[in-house]
Parts: structure tokens; sequence; C-alpha cells
């Protein structure tokens, strides 16, 4: 649902969002400059004349305006005027390519309130339950996310079809408040951002850096046993590299600026692929090196405005569980059912429970501009991925005209604990920059033939897995991921020697371990460890020195005293060696 | 030695090298515009020529000239004059720093030849021996390593003591060609380069990408005992940190240009620890969270002129073994002792037997300029390490005026089992960018005091060390570093099933193998898995399929018919774990 619901002269409508809407205000600036803010009491007015209007049951009313009634219309609003310009004038879709339908402005309007939107709507505000919406904050947001733009305010709300939906909602926002990544990466000492390095660009801490590591051996091993070889790949190349790909052509507004070098011009890699592309043309290769699987977790960076950068989420550099597969069209069904696979074995790790595979396909009207000009290999791979997925009994819903520029793909949403959606992965088919690389191989018939190319990254990015891990475990990791395993607490300063000799053999056995032997108090200590959720506390004092046991007090408050040392190091083990869910 | 020995209008005096000297020509070009070069037999002659004015005895004569003396000299020389206004105007040291004193121009005159020259020089060409010389090779030069200046032709030449000191020369420079990194790089699939992409941007091939993990493994492993932590930080920052840290004051030259985003301008890092200084910096530290060694293998992007790159040694974008350890005072000793322990360490396992320590010291004159001005801590931390050294029992050398701009620095050279030497690694003292960046801990007293923060990476960058380890094994890596550790080749096709269960087996035990099951005689896959320096090749035949055995052949040519499976096997891990140099 779209709702255009209040006017000033400086508001803006807005395309509604998952589980609700936004709206856009410049209230002006206070005598130092700085922008005005709605108060909380304030959004109760609103709240209270919003009902009144569902209340009065309006129509909403549909028509179709040209520019310059647009124009007319809403004479003195500047921003509405700045976006029926861009319509109007720019006329092009999302790759830059000029579209050549004229665009169509229309508004809606109920009662005396006509405003601008592309529809639709309910059919008339009484439509609306008055206990199932609400507005839930304010937000500064810069016009058009630009941070040289004005801050305009921006009022969130939520609305459902009944009073338990909107509660059900709240409820879960209130929990994904408590996992926000940002403040758990912060909590956690997992990342930090830094004003002098720049927005976007995380650094790793130390804590972050182990579990970095954790995600990449279970990469490493997942596609070693895949017979995937990894690669390593410069992170920035000349121009000539992304022209050849179609990069410069079509994904130049995402990429950095280039630098120049005695006369060169150089970007930094939003995508891994074309160096890939190099090393599978670094020698000729035969049918018989294929399929070529190759590997690497490469960092790729790419431009997004200060304004829409969003914690782990929306970055600037990002680090890419990425790989390409070259086949030939007889491999292509086991090698993309291969990489299904794989990310059912992740959702199985991970414990994602909902998921959803969607298969996006091209649009007749978006060939030679969104889509590569050549209908019949769209509708071939299409019908190929389509068939491969049917045949290995994995359920997925097709969306049109969402396939990448070069081919279809799978886009994997999932859910995290807490019912909020994920787009992490995707396994995308190309068909036609391998041709546009001179890539080839020798077929079993000895004639040259252009492999086929799966783009994959079932892991994401380092950044957004990261992101969604913690609020999906509420920052509680699996043991395995636990940047910290277990920490000793002796529970006085006589038993530090002790929990020195247990620390020293819990890492022995490759179990993250510390002892704790600062000047606070026992209780402080356990405090402390359960602030930081590490899995297992291991009290020792008097009895625990004599029997050479442990009193294990787990993060979820379970206890269990007088454990022998080496049956708690055996437990631990094969929690991380089978990467278990459980504590 | 540096000797000026011919004289065209065109050529150029340059300071000797390792083991000889070169020399510089202008020959202009042909009709093509193609630089024309000399032929062997000029060489012959030019050698020739060579020995007859060693034969005349002439003494060399040292003269101080004026600068108009000098451009009257040289006028028809029009590098000479360009080197001459260097001088002249261009005072100014290598950070750009403006250098007092006026420069001394000198030249040196045997018989009719005067030359440009800071010398010293032998007292006459009778010194030297006249079959202890010989000229080696042309190459193409750009003047000043700059690809848009003209190619000149630089011959190189060698000279000794004696006859025999020249003969071993010349052995090993035969044997260094047959291990030429750029050549075994290339057999042996571990990297390319690639013109898209560009120069000193080197690409990791699947062989290239395993020795990397290794090393990662490695250093990881030794410095996670010596209780590192890992962190991730991004290969780019805003202007803001590196002027902070004062990169782009002293370091600029070497920097890639920036890239402006949003009005802020970015800067790939050169080095790791403006942002390993961040993390130090991302939460207040006590004297308990000391020593902090944050380590990561991080890849920095260093500007060098096209003319000048070479290999992997000369590269553009560099993987190091990065780590800054951050101690108080009195734990300097042990952390700075605990690196040069890392090193020793890594030479045993490397079987690297020669190597030089080099203390590099400040120098009066450069302080302010090269050196940061402080000279009592330059004082006081020179002797730190000196003590540091002398406690520890490692033999140095000391060298004035080399230090790195902030603290005083071992530098390692290493040499190669054919004896060469190559400059790999630094362990550096930095007593002044903690204060800039103002680092700080509450010490025991409870008062705020700077750490120091030392820099090292004893594995240097993994572009300077695999080139290193190709020519010092010439390409045969011990098992643990061997891309493929084995691979099993059936006698025939008959035998292909027991060989593809042979290599899961071996695969199964983390053992790198594949069975080779082309259609090649089994001697060509020999051949074969011989030029790929696989350790180990296990034939297999009828006699092995019956008693669950291998033929065991290594890549010395040393044979054991009827090993049972798990026998290899077992000694193969061992040879894996402990990282044995023994094949």
């Amino acid at each position: 649902m779209s709702w255009n619901f209040i006017q000033t002269p400086n508001s803006l409508l807005v395309p509604p969002i998952e589980n609700g809407f936004y709206y856009d205000f410049d209230l002006g600036t206070d005598s130092d400059g700085k922008p005005l803010a709605f108060s909380p009491e304030a959004l109760e007015k609103i709240e209270k004349r919003m009902r009144q209007i569902v209340a009065g049951k309006h129509e909403f009313n549909y028509r179709e305006i040209g520019p310059d009634e647009a124009r007319e219309l809403f004479k003195d609003q500047s921003y509405k005027l700045e976006l029926i310009d861009g319509l109007i004038e720019g006329n092009v879709d999302e790759y830059g390519a000029v579209i050549d339908e004229t665009p169509v402005l229309s508004t809606y309007r109920q009662d005396t309130f006509e405003d601008l939107c592309r529809g639709p709507h309910v059919g008339d505000t009484g439509e609306i339950r008055p206990d199932a919406f609400k507005l839930l904050t304010v937000a500064g947001a810069y016009w058009r996310g630009d941070e040289n733009n004005a801050m305009l305010q921006r009022i969130y709300g939520t609305a459902w079809h009944t009073r338990d939906e909107l509660k059900q909602h709240l409820q879960m926002l209130e929990e994904a408040k408590k996992r926000d990544h940002r403040k758990l990466g912060r909590d956690l000492e997992i990342f930090i951002f830094d004003e002098d390095v720049g927005p976007g660009l995380p650094l790793w801490l130390p804590n972050g850096g182990i579990i970095i590591e954790e995600l990449e051996g279970l990469a490493k091993e997942m596609e070693g046993k895949r017979g995937y070889d990894r690669v390593r790949t410069p992170h920035l190349a000349k121009d000539a590299l992304f022209e050849r790909t179609g990069h410069l052509l079509h994904y130049a507004e995402s990429m950095y600026p280039p630098m120049e070098m005695e006369g060169v011009r150089y970007y930094m890699k939003p995508m891994n692929c074309p160096f890939h592309h190099k090393i599978f043309d670094s020698k000729s290769r035969s049918y018989r090196d294929l399929p070529l699987r190759l590997g690497e977790y490469g960092t790729c960076y790419r431009f997004e405005k200060s304004g829409e950068l969003f914690g782990l989420m929306r970055v600037r550099s990002m680090q890419m569980n990425d790989a390409h597969i070259y086949c030939s069209e007889e491999q292509f069904e086991e090698e993309f059912m291969g990489v299904v696979d794989l990310y059912l074995e992740y959702f199985r790790i991970f414990g994602v429970e909902k998921y959803v595979m969607r298969l996006s396909t091209h649009h007749k009207t978006g060939l030679g501009k969104k889509y590569i000009d050549n209908e019949p290999m769209w509708l071939k791979t299409e019908e190929m991925v389509r068939n491969a997925m049917k045949n290995g009994n994995v359920p997925f819903v097709e969306v049109p005209d969402e396939a990448a520029f070069y081919g279809p793909k799978i886009d994997v949403q999932i859910w995290s604990a807490i019912g909020r959606e994920f787009s992490l992965a995707t396994n995308q088919v190309d068909f036609a920059v391998p041709a546009r690389c001179d890539l080839s191989f020798i077929n079993r018939a000895g004639k040259s033939e252009i492999p086929i190319c799966l783009h994959r990254a079932p892991l994401g990015t380092h950044e957004r897995m990261i992101g969604f891990l913690l609020e999906h475990y509420a920052g509680k990791f699996p043991v395995w991921l636990s940047p910290e395993h277990a920490r000793v607490i002796p529970i006085n300063d006589s038993h530090n020697d002790y929990a020195q000799k247990i620390a020293e053999r819990l890492r022995e056995a490759k179990i993250r371990a510390q002892a704790d032997l600062g000047p606070d108090r026992m209780n402080a200590k356990i405090r402390q460890a359960q602030l930081m959720q590490v899995p297992y506390m291991l009290v020792v004092g008097d009895r625990e020195v004599e029997n050479s046991t442990i009193s294990l007090r787990k993060r979820d408050g379970s206890r269990q005293n007088g454990l022998p040392v080496e049956e708690f190091v055996a437990a631990v083990q094969d929690r991380i060696a089978t990467r278990s869910n459980e504590l």
C-alpha cells in the first residue's frame, strides 16, 4: 500500500517499504541552521489525524496528468517539481539506457488532498483498520540519499490487516532493536567504523577477525570438497579490463572514480569476475579442464552515496564469498544444482529455517537495454535453470524482469530467527560475458566452444553475512563461530595458577580460551564474560584444583559442577568440529 | 667500484650495483623509430677495448667542479645536463625535504676521458684484473625508469678480484637464470601478469593460491602461538588518515593518486599501520591490554614507475605479513626479541643458512628532514635495540643513516640457496607515529602513557617471498608448500579405478592429490608430473592393485616399490605437519 496522508509545502511522497511506509518532510531549520524535527507529541497528533481521515471513508481517485498540469499543481513544492522534472527529462533506466516511452505522471486524490503517486491504492480510506497501523519513528534522511543535500525528516510507519498482526510486528521490531547488528557489533567488539577512514569502510576488530576466519574456513572446506580452486586477484585494474567486460558501460555509477597513473586509468574492482575470466584465459583449455571452479573471498569496492550506507548492510567495501564456475552446456545442470545444494547445506549449518529461491528472468521490453540482446539465449538458459530446479525438487518462485544483465539468476532470500528478511546470495548464469572476453575451450569434438559461466556467492559478503548472523543469533554465536570459546574464572587469586593451566590446556586443544586473572571479583568476571556472550565459563576454586575438574557455567545459565577437564575438552572439540548449533 | 670507461655523446654514468655495474647509452632510433641496440659483436669489441684501457694503467683523477664548468664540460650530453640541473636545482632528499648544503659536483678523469662521478674509484686502471671482469648483457631501460621517456641501451657487466671469483659468479648467474622466478612462475602456473589488468599487479593462479594459503597458515600458526590477534582493514581511506600519520607529507610519491568521492579524497593504503593504530584507538587501553599484537596479511598498494617493475620483486600491489605490536618501554626488549626469534624460526623452516641483520640508525644531519626531529629518542631507542640484540646474542651489523622516518630498524637480508641476496623483512621501532595518532594507555601508575609501536613483517610480502622461494628451491618446493603433493599414475586404463580410489584416500587424508586418467601413456604422465615438480608420483599397475600398494617415484628420482598405501599416507602427513624440507 502507498498512502499520501498529509500535505505541507515541502512534504514528499515515497514508495512503500517492507512492512510499512515512510514520508519525508522539510520542516526548515532553526536559527543555527540545524534542521527542525518532529517531536514525539507531533507524531501522536499526526497519528490521531490519520485515524480521523480513515474514519472519513474517502475514496482514492486516480488520474493521469500532463507535465504542464503536474508542474502547475505542485508549483509550491520544490522537491516534487524536481521529481517531476526528473521523470520527464531523465527518461533513462537504471543502466543509463534511454527509455522510449513517455513517462506517465499520475496523482491520487481523496477528499481535498491530491498528491503525486504511481499507486496502486486501496479503494477508500475505510479499508484501513484504524487499530492496525502505527507511526514508529522519525529519522533524518538526506534528500536523494546525498549528504550534500538538505536533511529531511522521515516519518516511518507500519500498517497491517489486523490488530494482532500489528502487535506481532511491533514485538519483532522490539526484538530487532535489541539485536541491531550495529549495537551488537560495537558491544561484542566485532567491527568499527572510523571517521578518518571513511563511511562504509568497516575495520574488523580481533573478534571480527576470528568470525571471518571461521567463515572462510567453512567456505574453503565446503568448496575444497566440491573441487574448487582458490585464486587471488588484485583490487584494481586498468580501464581496459572493465571496458572489455562491459562494467564501465553498464555499471560505472556503482564504481569508484578512476586513478590515473602514467596516463592510464585504473578502477577499483566492483566484482571479481573480470579477473577470474583472465585466469581462465591464461592457458588454452579443453573439455578435460572443465568444469573449472575458481573461488576467491575477494574484496570488491562499490560506490554508494554516504546517505544510503547502513551499518554492515550497505557498505563501500565488501569481501565476497565469490566463485565462478566455467562449464559446458551439458555440465550446466549438475554445476548449477551443486551450488543450490551448497546453499541448502549452509542454511542447515546456520539454522536458517525460512528461505525463498526466486528465479529472476528477463523481460522482452528490456532487451538491448537492461538485458543483453539475445532472446533465444534468454529463453534457453531460463528453461535450463527451471528444469534444473524442478529436477532437483527445489521449490522456487519465478519473478520476471529481475534478471542480471547477462543472464537469469536465482536470488535467495532468507529470514532471521526473528522473522526479518535478508537478501544474501545469488547464483547467476552468464551466457554473454565469456564471449565478450573471448573465453573458449576445445570440446570433445575438437571444436572451439564458449563456456557458460556461473557467478555464485552462497555466503554473500562477510559484511552482510556477519550483520545477518549478529541479528539471527542475537550475538550468541554458536560455539564454532564464537570469538572466545571459554573463559576460565578463578574464585580468588589463589586459584590463578590453576586457571592459567586450564586455559593453556584448552588452547593446546585448539579451544579459544583465556583465564581472567584481573583484579575484579568473581561475580564481576562472570558478568563480564556473560556480556561478551562467551559460551562457556569455567569457574575454578579449591574443590576444582583438588579434583582436577572445572565447574562449567554455560552462557544460557545451565551449570555442571565437578566436570573433568578432558571431558569438557572433548565435548567442545566435538561442537566445533561438527559446527553444532547446540551449546 | 664505479667505472666510467667509454664516452659517446649520449652515454650515462650510473652507480655500481651488487656484483657489478651498468652503463646506459642512447644509440638513437632506426627509421621506424625503434631504439637501436648493441649487437653481441659490439659487446665483444667494447670488452676488448676495456682490456686495452686496463693495460694502459691510467690513473683516476678526482676533481670538484662548479655548476658552470659542469654545464660547459657536458654541453653535448643532454642526459648528464639533466642530472646536473637536478643536482643543482632540486636540492631535496628522497623525502622531499630541502637540503641546506650546496651539492658537490665532481668528475673523474683517466687519460683523455673525463666523466661526471661521485666516486670513489680505484687508484688506476692497472688495479683491475683483465681476466676478472665481463660484460654480461644488454637490456632496454627507460631514462629514469619512466616508460614515457626514451629507451636507453643498458650494458650490464661484472667485476671481481680474481678469475675464480668471476667464474663462480658466472656459474651462479647461469643457475639463477634457470631459477628465474618469472620463468618458473609461468611454467609451474603460480602467477601471471595481464596486459588488461596492468603492470605490477600479479594474478595468483590456483597453484599460487595454495602456496599463499600455506604461507598464511604458517604465519597464523606462529603468530597465534605468540599471542597475536588478527584484524582486517580496508584497502583505502580518506586523506585525513594519511595526513594524520604523516604518509601524505613524507611518502606521497610512493602512493597511488587519490580518488575523489563526494568531495573527499581517498587513497589506497601504502601500509597497514594507520588502520591498526585506529583499532588500537577504538577503545581505552590499560597496561593490562599490552602488549597488543595486531596482525593482518594486508594488501598494500605502492606506486612504482612501470619501467622499474620487475616480476614479483618490484610490484604495485603487495600482500604483507604485517603486524604492529603496541607495548610499553619495559615490554620493549621482550617483544623486539620475540620478533627476531620469529625470523630465526622462519629461516630454519625455509632452510635459509646465510643472513645478515642490519641495525639501521639515524644520522644527525637528517634530523627534521629524513628523520623525526627528536635526537634523545633516537639515541634511546637505538640503544634499546642494540642492547636487546646483544642480550639475545644475535649478531648484527650497524648501518648509520638508513633508519625509517620514525625510528631505528633491523633490516634482514637473506641469501638464496645459490647465493643471491634478497631484502625481505624489517623489524622497525616507531616512537613517533603513536603520538601523532594520539595513542595512549593507562600505565600501572594510573597515568596516560604513549605506547611504542613495532612494525614487523618477517615473511615480507607474498610477492617477494614467493619470488625468493621459487629461486631458492628452483621450483622444487618442500612437500608442505607444493601445490600438488602427489599424483597417481595408472600404468594403463585398466588401473584407472584403483588410481582414482588411491587419490580419494589421499585427499581424505588432506594430501593434495589427483589421479592422471588422461589419454597419454604412462611415461608421458610421469614426465608431465616431473615438469610440474610434483614431489610424489604413485605408479599403480596390476601388482599394486593386487597387493593394495603403490610404487612410489619421488621427484628426485628415488623409488620404492610395493609401498602400503597407509605407510605412504603417514609419511607424507608427517612431512607436511613438520613442514620438513626432506622429500
